[in-house]
């Protein structure tokens, strides 16, 4: 930045720069908008932020974010408990949460198996996963994790360490994505659905968890 | 959003959704991002920004933003205080600083004329402009305005009001930018960058200001 720059100005580019997927120049600019704001504005945006670091808890059952101690998922007893899905992110948890398919409970991992990393299933808590199974009765457990080597590790351990419980272990379907193209599909996909084809009529029952 | 996410982060997504170009997509992957941060990463963002709303100055002579009452532009004495720029924003101004081929003093206006707006030119408090001329005996006055019809407009009313002063105005010069091609140029930047047409041996002068 030039030496005639405002250092102030300055400070919140440096930190908006921080954010993912924002560069220099949108930093600059978001910077910008932000001096012409009303000072009200200002002061809703940094206590946001300022509530978000003192007020955020992780919900003591699932680790999902939550307000209060238990989250509203876990609270909510319209929800059944006997289906539980493991997810590795709250973000992978609010995108199944948009599907509006799913009403069961979920299980936030804090990362996946990861042996390069010096991740195992002690750092990840992983017994406090089988003692929820045990503790609700879990009759079947969704593993809604990514198709990556650390994904199919997690899924392979948590798999063994419930192999003595009577609980059914899923995963998502893996298959073609809906309005994509088959020409522009990967292979695997591609083979997978192939494997895994169900009959028409299945297409279209409604079949919620 | 559903009725299972936090209030908190939700109050985070709805501020940074107020930032220009920023959906919800984008604002939810902010927050959450924010959400993995160090608590002292969030009090860095917060109080950047509480520094912006209540440190920052504008600038006394040039209404630059400025953290001090006259901003590093005014009172830096290797720049020429015989031209002065005219802007619209702050962000016209950084652009110019940007290509570092000026080295004459600023002056931001707090908008441009607009009849329909009911801005004229006391709201703009054009005559501390005259009055910056005559302190500073001015000898060129840069308009880098928008070519719009308030752009031309407001050139237009200061050049009227400074017409029996000894002080050159002038504008930026319009043409094809660089880099671009000839046959998606639009007529009139093309027609005019005709009419305006240089020596070509012109074109390869530093002529700084």
């Amino acid at each position: 930045m030039s030496k005639y720059h405002s250092q102030i100005l300055n400070d919140v580019v440096e930190e908006l720069t921080k954010l993912p997927s924002i560069g220099r120049k949108s930093a600059l600019r978001l910077a910008l908008h932000l001096v012409y704001q009303k000072k009200d504005d200002l002061t809703d945006l940094s206590r946001a932020i300022e509530a978000l670091r003192d007020k955020l808890l992780k919900c003591e059952r699932c680790n999902n974010i939550s307000d209060t101690p238990v989250c509203a998922v876990c609270t909510d007893t319209s929800r059944t408990s006997d289906v539980l899905c493991v997810v590795e992110s709250i973000r992978d948890l609010i995108a199944i949460e948009e599907t509006e398919q799913y009403h069961g409970k979920y299980y936030v991992l804090s990362g996946l198996i990861s042996p390069i990393e010096g991740i195992g299933p002690e750092e990840l808590r992983l017994h406090r996963l089988q003692e929820l199974v045990v503790e609700n009765e879990v009759k079947e457990l969704v593993l809604a994790v990514s198709p990556t080597f650390e994904g199919d590790t997690t899924v392979f351990y948590i798999s063994k360490m419930l192999k003595d419980y009577e609980v059914r272990i899923t995963t998502l379907a893996r298959g073609v994505s809906f309005g994509s193209e088959l020409e522009y599909t990967d292979e695997i996909t591609l083979g997978r659905s192939l494997q895994a084809r169900v009959p028409y009529d299945h297409v279209f029952k409604n079949d919620r968890v």
